[in-house]
């Protein structure tokens, strides 16, 4: 049991790359949300395969809303959602199906299932199922909207190239809307440079990705195991391709002094902030009614046309291989709104759980 | 429900700073499993408050073991540890209830628990909470044990000082089991150094902790959801103070090409191998077979002496504070231990769940 | 979220009785055990609508398995499997929605959703969602097959008659499969006639199911709080209309005396076994070996044409209320398999959890 | 892990018959109940061995409160309670290890644990673990009782005799009050003396405890399977000796026509009522705003003097068995405090998770 998450705002994923589909299935969201298939549409459009620097994998991701609404809105049931495949190719897969690929699940998952699992695109360790993901991501997104709680990403590097500037909300805001990589333009095209000369070279890049969650009220999360970055950070990590998760100042406040990592509380129109937010908008596992921000490190696509070395598992010989097939130069792009949609499930299931979130939106002659 | 941990082997903490005690309930481990106090007491000590950089705060942190054990041996059911409380005063804490310290989770609490929590210490956010995981992480590495699985860890970095060699298993298993912070031992000095300036300006330092997972098999670690990096993450920011995590290369992947990042499969002693390890042990979420690596980042220890912002709560006006009581220059220092017995517990559940740990060991005259 | 149930071997159920479809995703099965819709197909259709004494409704549930399987054979992922609703008609729940109807969720449901839920044919608290449990457990069934395990049920009473005889494990599972209601043929017709009076007087009748578990090895289950008991009996009780269980001879227990009730302990082919099964094999929530049997109350259908009271919940007046729509006069009749389907899912669940199923069937070079 | 029960207000029990202690961690109380010992021990004292048809067994079971409270209010951490277990005597279960009891788990917990298991006194399957559900059900029922929902409970059956009259909430209340068997006393003194009778001739006795919850709105209850009955079937199902469950009318409602069992709905001070309550106060899983109604079969202590069969595990040769000890002629009688408990604990859950129980109580300044 490990393709479902959160404890009562949950979801559960099914599918596979290659099969005949990919959906999830979200439990506890609140009776009377207006939702429909045009919200969890114009989630997966941010994150269909698409555009000059990615897969040539053609899906149009359309989904269906099979279950947990009636009449516009929400009906306090499980609510299913099912995108099918349609332009798979398992060629490549057939034919290297003992190669497992360097940079992917291939050889522990051939490990650990004794080669029954889903070899073709990954099976359910496959990028693909992100959009699952944002499915369940683009519910508890309109869910948080009624609470005016926002969720904004954008990537903030790639290869080298760093963001340098602050940016504000507004512009993240902005980016994430348009589907720009990055809140700052400029810096948007040194990122696509950076992509295509990776791609040129049959090669792919990483990134990383900064997240923002906004509006929040203080003390959301659960003390100790359930803290506000214990499940965001349990749930980026389900992302593949995620290798490393920090909030705040992250890895730099280890070093910094106590005097300058430490966020002074001061009255700011008339409630408790802090002058700094280097904590990233949580202490101790809880919010601090500031924005929380987290940036997560995301590994180059491992997929790459280059020479590598691999291991034929039949013949337990080495062998080079070359990988075919469509894939992303740089996975980090489209990774934007999937920790989105990571960061929103875990965000509506801690304020379900706190009592945030009413159990029913609205009412009709209830008593 | 947010103290415990773990889906098969799991651990519920209670207790806090200035209460009675703090301790663990540890449930699912296999019966058969040699276990007495001094194996948890060993760890116990390693984590303890003591020596010349650490808080004045004299706790003997001696264990009971309560239940779970018979003979020497565990026997299938729940195993408490109690460690009473001993060394508590809390006047600095009565006196400075409404002023919330910086970088610490009173303010987020007060909101949360509308003042009822323990303000005393941090209450059950206390970095005292760290003796139950502790607790829980020496019944954990006692049954890894039987399988050959190590977890060490020692410290890379304090403020500005980063360990510059590569150093091997062996020498951090030396430096974890005595004590000292780093496997090289000038970087050791340096890291001393560190602290005492920032001690002596009565400020304090931050600093990472890396982590190693030795002999671990192939193919630990469950899809998606429960991937081995998604759940040793979970539990590391449950401790309190770490604000980033990263596996392997971690955020150095965001920069590099994937045919840097990607790790090579060869063949070595006729199993299986990555000639490098940039993904730290796992891929896809499961573990490769080679050591699962991880690095976490910790804050500077918040309380410090030098004066600071806040905001008194009772008058909703700011205050300056300058904060008493006994503490640590450097919580990095005493996290090692605790980052191990996070790693021990998260390591057991997934082996016992995978079915890689026998449901009991040993046995007599069973049928 | 409360769709979902299960430890490592678990079903998540969606859908509505006149929603789309109704289906379940099924986490935790092993890779490599064969499975394909045929299997889910004939558990749904011993289920199905259809026969002189069961509801107008006519639905071919025809199942569709969107994941989890490949060639054949699971894949370790998700197993999802659908089945649309066809024969759907709303029109008396459109004219009576704010008539809560006697011995249905309806009210206490309008007030827990505010009148949001599905109020159509019941929604998710239908009896129709007892074909996403049915589902579910057809793949349990063919996974404790491969154990040899069996999950076989019939009815033992019905209404004021009750099966007399004494009847042996192969006459139940012979009439488990090919669809009689009770082993002895002659109670079968009786049954029969009880049904069809009060199906001629617009009314409706209650019944018992039994269910054998066969084949178990001793000690499944685990200690306390997830008996084999407390999790069979959690799963029933989630079946529309379930209104008691009991284990051996359960409630009949409490008029013993210790010296009736307790089984005596004897070797029998060299194993130890019990000589009477008074306690339906199952003791301190482990299974002893012998049939694990239990035995459901469940209610009379309450749709009936039969005039009865009720309140109108606009006006808070009371109203009279005559049910239409299609119903079956008799809900036990088709709650047999459902019954075996909910023990399955939970007796897979504790086996896969107790080591007793391997974690994959068979293999394909993993190594 | 198996030991903890509950998704927001969860208990975990710790302990063995014959070890150190027994006691109960609670998670998920909401901070600021008023809770001190003494709210506890008064349960307790309810369920303790003494008296004239108990155990000889003597316990004080005076309990500990070790963490979660401060200043007479909970601080919304870990509840730790712990009673040391005093007057234990090993002897008999040091001579007979190898003679499983009949009725007993000896046997499946022999095979289960490999013979690890604490065989003294059945260890952590003992009738003494109850103490620690009731432990736990003591802070439920004081949270509960902010609400005005009371939980009580007496006994309507041992042995041969029944009580027979119907009795008021009000008698049952008195009866659990003051610990009476039986609403009824002419019924209590028959009962007395059917337990004596099986007492002095060896045997043993079971008996039905009937248990009531007061005063709980409508709606309480999670859909499908975290249904109230689902739930306080589990919990009950986890007491030791229990071995059947029915709601309402229960097992009665399979011989009733559809037209006898609904019970039709009418308006009571102005509010939707039912005129019977043979559903037991749940429809659909959720509470219809009447009395949660429930009934629990207890089997007679499988602990008696009298002569019985069973098998030397060492030497697989069948024996007779006499079991020394100290045990109670009646375990029904216990019972009644312990079925209360695990009802408490459900609906505490049930009324936190369907916001019906604020997340904290009162408050102190908090903004």
């Amino acid at each position: 049991m490990s393709f479902g998450f959160g404890k009562e705002f949950r979801i559960t994923v099914f599918g596979e790359s290659h099969g005949a589909c990919v959906g999830a299935v979200v439990e506890g969201c609140p009776a009377g949300l207006p939702l429909e298939e045009i919200d969890i549409q114009r989630e997966l459009d941010r994150r269909r395969p698409g555009g000059r620097l990615a897969s040539a994998r053609f899906e149009t991701d359309r989904v269906r809303l099979l279950s947990g609404v009636l009449g516009g809105r929400t009906n306090g049931g499980p609510i299913t959602m099912l995108v099918e495949n349609q332009d798979v190719d398992s060629t490549w897969y057939e034919e290297n199906r003992h190669l497992p690929r360097p940079g992917h699940s291939d050889f522990p998952a051939f490990v650990k299932y004794g080669g029954m699992n889903d070899y073709r695109g990954s099976g359910f360790f496959s990028g693909r199922m992100t959009a699952s993901l944002v499915m369940g991501g683009a519910v508890a997104k309109r869910l948080l909207s009624l609470s005016g709680v926002k969720v904004i990403g954008h990537i903030v590097q790639i290869g080298e190239t760093r963001l340098q500037k602050e940016v504000g909300d507004q512009e993240i805001e902005a980016a994430t809307l348009d589907g720009a990589m990055c809140a700052d333009g400029e810096t948007s095209m040194e990122f696509e440079n950076e992509i295509e000369r990776a791609a040129k070279e049959g090669d792919s890049v990483g990134g990383v990705v900064e997240c923002r969650v906004l509006n929040l009220p203080a003390g959301i999360g659960e003390p100790f195991f359930d803290s506000a970055e214990a499940l965001i950070a349990h749930g980026v990590f389900s992302i593949p391709g995620v290798k490393g998760v920090e909030f705040g100042a992250g890895f730099g406040l280890a070093s910094m002094r106590g005097s300058e990592a430490n966020d002074g509380f001061v009255v700011r129109n008339g409630k408790v902030a802090t002058e700094t937010n280097r904590c990233g908008g949580v202490l101790g596992g809880l919010t601090t009614g500031m924005p929380l921000i987290f940036r997560v490190a995301v590994k180059p696509t491992p997929s790459i046309r280059k020479a590598q070395r691999t291991v034929d598992l039949r013949a337990m010989g080495e062998a080079p291989i070359a990988i075919g097939g469509r894939h992303d130069p740089c996975i980090a792009v489209r990774a934007v709104p999937v920790v989105e949609a990571v960061a929103a499930v875990c965000i509506a299931d801690l304020m379900v759980r706190g009592g945030k979130i009413p159990r029913r939106i609205g009412e009709q002659n209830g008593n």
